[in-house]
């Protein structure tokens, strides 16, 4: 199969897991209901819960395994999407070629509508049929590392210090915090998570972590790059694409332990290297 | 011991256990995490918290292995009252006599104090001394509970329906909504959860699920009646008032079962039915 054609199937599994997880439009309140199921499924890469999955299959897991954790992830990703687009906070119109949240459905929908998926996220990694569930220990240690890896030591704490520096003159070791938080963290952890759930050895477990950790600064960086941002506008555009290749190969290099299995998780490095949006 | 030197020690022993829950000020981002310390730590009458404790001791369990759950409850409360306040919800400028954290740290840094608080809460509710912590299962119950209570179709559904209706006639089905959920359902959730970490029977866990939602209810209305919102509103202040009584006689009746170690919830149902603020 083609990577192309990989992604597309898993996108597919994906957003139909998604769909699954969202409650009904119709049920009250439905408002917010709608505004929580435009924001997840009007579009999206799926890239974390992508490499949650392929994590998983590399690590021996069986994919279902990895679906509610996969799941959850990308609901925590839209969560911090829709409040990220607040007029308090970057204040952006659109996402993904529509009308943000807050523009469609009115800014205190869309306050609430985050905190509902953040919320549904963790309801989610509760889930999972008996048959494919992994123990409760695990689940539980995959519940711990998701909230390490959003709240302020992670993914939030990025935002608060980019959005502090907005109107500040970066240094490096500030746009290096940003990098490795902002969404540096959710795509870590997704890699890692991915691994947990598979039951992975903790050699394994620890290789899929760190590939993901480059992952999450090779995708940062190429956004910074696309956009002329952050780590790319402190270091320049050309250093920061010698740093991009580097660490899709750092990347790589952690998963040569799963042999033929990494494959998949191989070219993902590939993919989000090239990426062009 | 009274009532209120009890209400004294238990708000006390909360405090500390969230002040260790909570990120130092001094740590990078520190504006968020002083915002985060400053809304949980600046007062408020611990209310929940001092539920799961007392419903855990009343089903025979230790104090401690209650205490992550009682505090990740307080947590998920205050980042409720912070994302209420925000301009965009109900607007409110003070808190417990104080400015309102978006006040004070500006919009952008009340959302995201709300944001990880959230988090912070599913982190902790991970955690607790090994000696104390009830086994993985029931932690995973107690984060799937605590996400349903909170979720669209408890907590942030009540607020979202509330919002909606504070510029139309609200009518008694959607006062009871509205009152079932907006603070009911975290506090019938606080009573459940204390017994199941203290690793109670089915049928004592469903007791103080049924106290917690009539306490709910009476803490609801109670707050209706002082306020002259709501419920009291749409019934009249003198019905309310029997409705009140009402409801904490069958707070307590559920309690029964746990004949002298139900005092102190017994003494609970009559403090909230009795609070003049």
């Amino acid at each position: 199969m083609t990577l192309d054609s990989y992604l597309k199937k898993q996108t597919e599994k994906i957003n139909r897991a998604l769909e699954g997880c969202l409650p009904p439009a119709r049920e009250r309140p439905a408002k917010l209901h709608e505004a929580m199921r435009e924001a997840v499924l009007s579009g999206g890469k799926r890239v974390r819960p992508i490499l949650t999955l392929a994590a998983c299959e590399a690590a021996g897991g069986k994919e279902e395994a990895a679906l509610p954790a996969a799941c959850a992830i990308e609901l925590i990703h839209n969560y911090s999407l829709v409040h990220d687009d607040l007029p308090a906070m970057d204040d952006d119109d659109t996402r993904r070629g529509r009308a943000a949240c807050h523009v469609k459905f009115g800014e205190e929908t869309a306050i609430l509508a985050g905190d509902a998926l953040l919320t549904l996220a963790f309801n989610v990694l509760c889930r999972g049929d008996s048959s494919s569930r992994p123990n409760a220990g695990r689940i539980l240690r995959t519940i711990h590392l998701i909230s390490e890896a959003i709240g302020t030591r992670g993914m939030v704490g990025g935002q608060a210090v980019d959005l502090e520096f907005q109107k500040k003159e970066m240094d490096l070791p500030t746009a290096e915090y940003i990098n490795t938080r902002k969404s540096g963290a959710l795509i870590a952890v997704s890699a890692r998570v991915g691994a947990l759930v598979a039951g992975a050895a903790k050699k394994e477990e620890e290789a899929l972590y760190r590939y993901g950790k480059f992952l999450g600064l090779l995708f940062q960086i190429v956004d910074d790059i696309l956009d002329c941002q952050g780590y790319a506008k402190v270091i320049g555009v050309s250093e920061s694409k010698k740093e991009a290749l580097l660490l899709s190969q750092r990347a790589k290099k952690e998963i040569k332990i799963f042999g033929k299995k990494g494959t998949t998780l191989n070219q993902l490095a590939d993919f989000v290297l090239n990426r062009k949006a």
